[in-house]
């Protein structure tokens, strides 16, 4: 698939089937993306925190703030949760601050799942500190990004902001999931000829 | 190309053909990549400076700082500069602070550089007041990250860190720079099965 259909493919999802295994060579396969992407100065700080069983999942899911835009909405139901989870840590022995190390492995991560006709969403709304403690994870590693993955199990559209006049995404009453575009026009400050 | 074959083409590349001119569709085409890309709570507070033009080229070499752990090396010649740049800016007008936006959105452009035949580098060492003054950028955008951009003129290679016993890059007797990577396994600190 060339990369544009990709990208456009990998929308945040928030329901999925919950009946979806994520295979452990599958998982996997999405942190070898992240190994190969770059990293400032090579530096290679970040560690990876995986779980694809309901067991552990389920510790990890009552940590996770779900979709601040839907008021109404508090998170996916038993039956439509995410079936894994990446965790991405920054080592604090390597360094510090992890600036825009975290998002270039979440990009990563994400358009391989997309690939393999699975989805997710990127979570930074996280309960850092419980989070930490259920699942015992040391003192040396700052919890940066979650990474809730799974089969889609909803429908997401893009659509230009002016349908419905700003960039806060709704659900219709088919359960659609919308997200608001800026154009591109908008996003280029300077263009070339 | 499968993605991870396309993230293992997206190298970091700091010396270029400077005769290949960077078409404006082209640079578009990548902002289009990072438009559709995730951002937190759909806020798109990403904006977009792009050059592909010799002089203003010119102008943001200065203010960029190349590959730190290759000591005697200042950076690409004459000839072998980046031809075109997109500088990724922070909008404060729609947030204060942009996490992990920019490096989700730096991602996608280099990745879809690399499956044109192109490539770069994401440069976060930049002399940023300076730049802002010669390019008359206004205070309203933070400069988060420079992508140098050229169709690459030097061969890259990974290879297991166990090679030279560390992180650091370095180039060889040819020219030929080598980047040593954690194996898979030093990288998740909680498996699955």
């Amino acid at each position: 698939m060339d990369l544009l259909s990709l990208v456009k493919k990998s929308r945040s999802y928030r329901r999925f089937d919950e009946e979806y295994f994520i295979e452990p060579e599958l998982l996997r396969g999405l942190i070898q993306l992240a190994r190969y992407s770059p990293t400032g100065n090579n530096q290679q700080p970040l560690k990876y925190w995986l779980s694809n069983s309901p067991e552990i999942n389920a510790k990890i899911f009552p940590h996770l703030a779900w979709a601040g835009s839907l008021k109404d909405w508090h998170g996916p139901q038993e039956g439509e949760r995410p079936t894994a989870y990446v965790i991405i840590l920054g080592d604090t022995e390597i360094k510090s601050s992890f600036g825009v190390d975290y998002g270039i492995a979440a990009q990563s991560i994400m358009l391989g799942a997309a690939e393999l006709g699975l989805g997710g969403c990127m979570i930074a709304s996280v309960q850092r500190q419980a989070l930490r403690e259920v699942l015992g994870i040391q003192e040396q590693y700052e919890i940066l990004l979650v990474l809730a993955l799974g089969k889609p199990a909803e429908t997401v559209v893009m659509e230009p902001i002016e349908v419905s006049g700003g960039v806060r995404y709704y659900r219709d009453a088919d359960g659609v999931h919308h997200v608001p575009k800026h154009s591109l026009e908008d996003l280029i400050v300077r263009d070339v000829a």
